[in-house]
């Protein structure tokens, strides 16, 4: 198959998938996530994306159907059908399916696995930022299908032909609307803290161990609009483009005076992610 | 037919209904909707919860595929089919469908119905509340699908054997998980008012008009939780409860001291919508 769609048991091509109308994601957007990349069929990072989405449902007191060693191999027996083993490895689980009603159901969680074909971005480009008031709910920690705000602001990017858009919070920078934001100043990587303003990235969490290993410091301590803007570089990580630099937000020029330490990372982490997905 | 689910045109009972897994309401709960209640095949205020539907698409970019006349009738004409004339009328518009991308996708949008059994609820029952600090989004004015954090309140007022749940952002009292409230005090109707912290409800639209018709005075002004302990009276408005009265919040007793004030207003809104639903 090229795209695979999962819904309780039931697979087929993505655009052939239906689910049932009284599914609470279509009235709630009641339900949580994780995706990571895979290649040569094998999914990066994988247990520690399983650890978060388990995290993320039990903060919303969802109830995963399934042990995560099982949600493991339902992801890899998912892949094995695909032509190609270069994925986008996406899933979700809801909160089970009633007629329309805020409180809980007594239906069991619904689990859901989306597949389609994704490399690696390309890290030498560099990407264009924007900025916008961070008016997210606060439970931003959580990985929640209730995304409107950051599908707003990708479009609101897009239409301005950048990449991403970096959230603030008043004078303090929270992340961007699909990944951490990070920066280096005076040779120190400085990043927001892991707390409910901001997604604990799996990719922010290998920046950070890379940074350690390669003896850069690194500083969890939140960080203003104004000291992004002056910064030596400015770092943007996900699971899909593991760490890439930014040259301009809000289409005036940042960053670029740290190319050595940032190519050293970015090696670093290419390096880590190539020798965990190597056939 | 008992219940209706409708999509794009397609429709049949709800539990029989099924929808595209690629609608973007399963990865982004991304679409808005309204709702209000038909007695006798009449659906009420329909024009206001019409006006209001649009004007949360439009404030999210969401082009409905139809005019308000046409989303009138549509409904009306779906309402015909149901066994009873009494029905929750619910219906939603999501952004298109389409493999997942945060950015909108070229496709139109598309229409939902959902018709259930409902009758208006007795309002001589007082409600019992619980406060909880509101930590939702900065759009709360529209009325959209992403709806996790009043999900979360429903089920833990449920739990402590209570009907709702008071938001309140600091000291500010702002609006109930699925309805807005209300205080008297000094014989006047005090609301918080219609800005980006709380949904501009249509059961409050026509409340205040009430309020104005029977010479209570209105004050559209922030108000404190410390204010809605100690008021005369507080009220709690919605499209399927119109303006019910608590009697407890956090298991202490609240209001009961102007009685004959909101035993006024609470029949003068009965006789509207019975009138305008009268056979």
């Amino acid at each position: 198959m090229k795209t695979l769609g999962y819904y309780n048991g039931k697979f087929d091509e993505l655009d052939k998938m239906m689910i049932p109308m009284n599914d609470r994601v279509c009235y709630f957007g009641d339900g949580v996530y994780d995706a990571t990349l895979a290649r040569n069929y094998k999914i990066f990072a994988i247990d520690e994306h399983i650890d978060r989405f388990f995290n993320s449902a039990g903060l919303l007191k969802i109830k995963i159907p399934y042990t995560k060693d099982e949600v493991k191999a339902l992801l890899n027996e998912m892949l094995q059908k695909m032509e190609s083993g270069n994925m986008f490895v996406y899933w979700q689980v809801t909160r089970g399916t009633g007629i329309r009603n805020h409180a809980f159901p007594d239906t069991p969680a619904n689990m859901w696995i989306m597949l389609k074909p994704a490399e690696l971005k390309d890290m030498d480009r560099k990407l264009k930022l924007v900025t916008a008031e961070d008016t997210r709910f606060f439970h931003c920690n959580i990985k929640t299908l209730n995304l409107i705000p950051s599908v707003m602001a990708a479009q609101n990017a897009e239409s301005q032909g950048c990449d991403e858009t970096i959230f603030h919070r008043g004078d303090r920078v929270t992340e961007c609307a699909h990944s951490n934001v990070h920066i280096i100043q005076d040779g120190m990587l400085k990043t927001a803290p892991a707390d409910n303003l901001i997604l604990p990235g799996i990719a922010r969490a290998h920046l950070i161990a890379m940074c350690k290993r390669l003896g850069i410091p690194v500083n969890e301590t939140p960080y203003t609009v104004d000291e992004l803007l002056n910064a030596e570089e400015v770092i943007v990580t996900s699971s899909s483009q593991l760490c890439m630099l930014a040259e301009s937000v809000d289409g005036k020029p940042v960053g670029g005076k740290q190319p050595e330490l940032v190519g050293r990372l970015q090696q670093a982490l290419l390096d880590e992610f190539y020798a965990a997905t190597d056939k």
